[in-house]
């Protein structure tokens, strides 16, 4: 994972786990639980209360009453966080398994997120739409891009193609990549790089399996 | 992501950065190189040669001569932390767009990570093969991942039917899982999980790329 800036102080880790808490709180309104107290928050996602409290006094959350925090108002607070007012439109880059997955999953789940375009070579692809988000030419990529004020794009081509886009995204003023290629791409400072590689989190889960079954004989 | 053991010393971070280092040491090997110096790596990573050799030094790798490390000897002595001696058995549970991708993209990758089954209901996928892994019913979970001793679970399931999966996951005796599902799941203690969240992600990168915004204007 590459950061080219930290614009602020709330670390990455606070970040990704205040979006796992809305997740889980947007569940548990579903539900029709109204209310969770910090220990709750902290079994669900198996860290201490102490984090989720740290974590909550970082973005100056701190209505913890007798009934717990009031999920609908704490969701509403996070998304003032992580949402901002604009919609920000977000590009599919490569129509696999993966794109397809990625856009299905994602369409309508977030309010201020949206998927509004994806592209790809294959002539079957282009012209159809994969949950209401139109496919168009990969050469169409930089000028529609610009036009729809795309910020972010999802980069799901095959590794080995991955490299020779960089060049379009910097022009298309993308300011945001979600890597899901094997690849590291270089970006210049102010686009903003997650990578997202499969291989290194299935390794990871590896070695920490491999190192429990030693200390276990 | 959640832990429930740290083994030994090495940090998560420099398990993934170790797994990132060998992707790139087995690229630049293929097209030719055959050594590269601490800031190379840094380069292509986008971290800084301090960093690197922080990393290599941790797991006690130390021969940086003038030409650079050695790529071919780094990549096995990465090896050896990384994958132990014994081939670690996979299993994909959910044969969706996610499960396929996984199982495509992963086969044949890594010589001590294998995938050797997939799972699902539907009967359409049942009895078929991708990518040469057999999909199994469902329902046979428990007996085929004993018997092939599966160690580890790729969750590509659609995150409703999640859940129900965990006590199945645990009979098996697997010993470390990679959730794809938007669900955070409990396991008890001895299950590694990793969490591998596209939305969680995606609305990391969104709060970078606004935050970068609001400092510019």
């Amino acid at each position: 994972m590459s950061i080219n800036f930290v614009p602020n102080n709330i670390p990455e880790r606070t970040i990704e786990r205040l979006s796992e808490y809305r997740r889980t709180l947007l569940n548990e309104l579903a539900r029709g639980v109204t209310h969770l107290y910090s220990h709750n928050l902290a079994n669900i996602h198996g860290i201490t209360a102490v984090q989720v409290r740290r974590d909550l006094m970082l973005i100056g959350f701190s209505s913890d009453t007798k009934r717990g925090y009031d999920a609908r108002v704490l969701v509403e607070f996070i998304g003032n966080i992580l949402d901002g007012n604009e919609v920000m439109n977000v590009a599919v880059i490569g129509i696999g398994h993966i794109g397809h997955a990625v856009t299905q999953h994602f369409t309508g789940k977030r309010s201020k997120l949206k998927i509004t375009m994806a592209f790809d070579v294959d002539p079957q692809k282009v012209g159809q739409k994969i949950a209401g988000v139109p496919v168009y030419h990969i050469d169409e990529f930089v000028d529609r891009a610009r036009e729809n004020r795309v910020k972010i794009a999802l980069l799901t081509l095959p590794t080995r193609v991955a490299a020779a886009m960089v060049e379009s995204i910097i022009q298309a003023g993308i300011k945001g990549v979600l890597n899901f290629t094997s690849t590291p791409l270089n970006f210049p400072e102010g686009i903003y790089v997650e990578d997202y590689d499969i291989i290194t989190l299935l390794e990871k889960v590896t070695y920490f399996v491999k190192e429990c079954e030693a200390v276990q004989k």
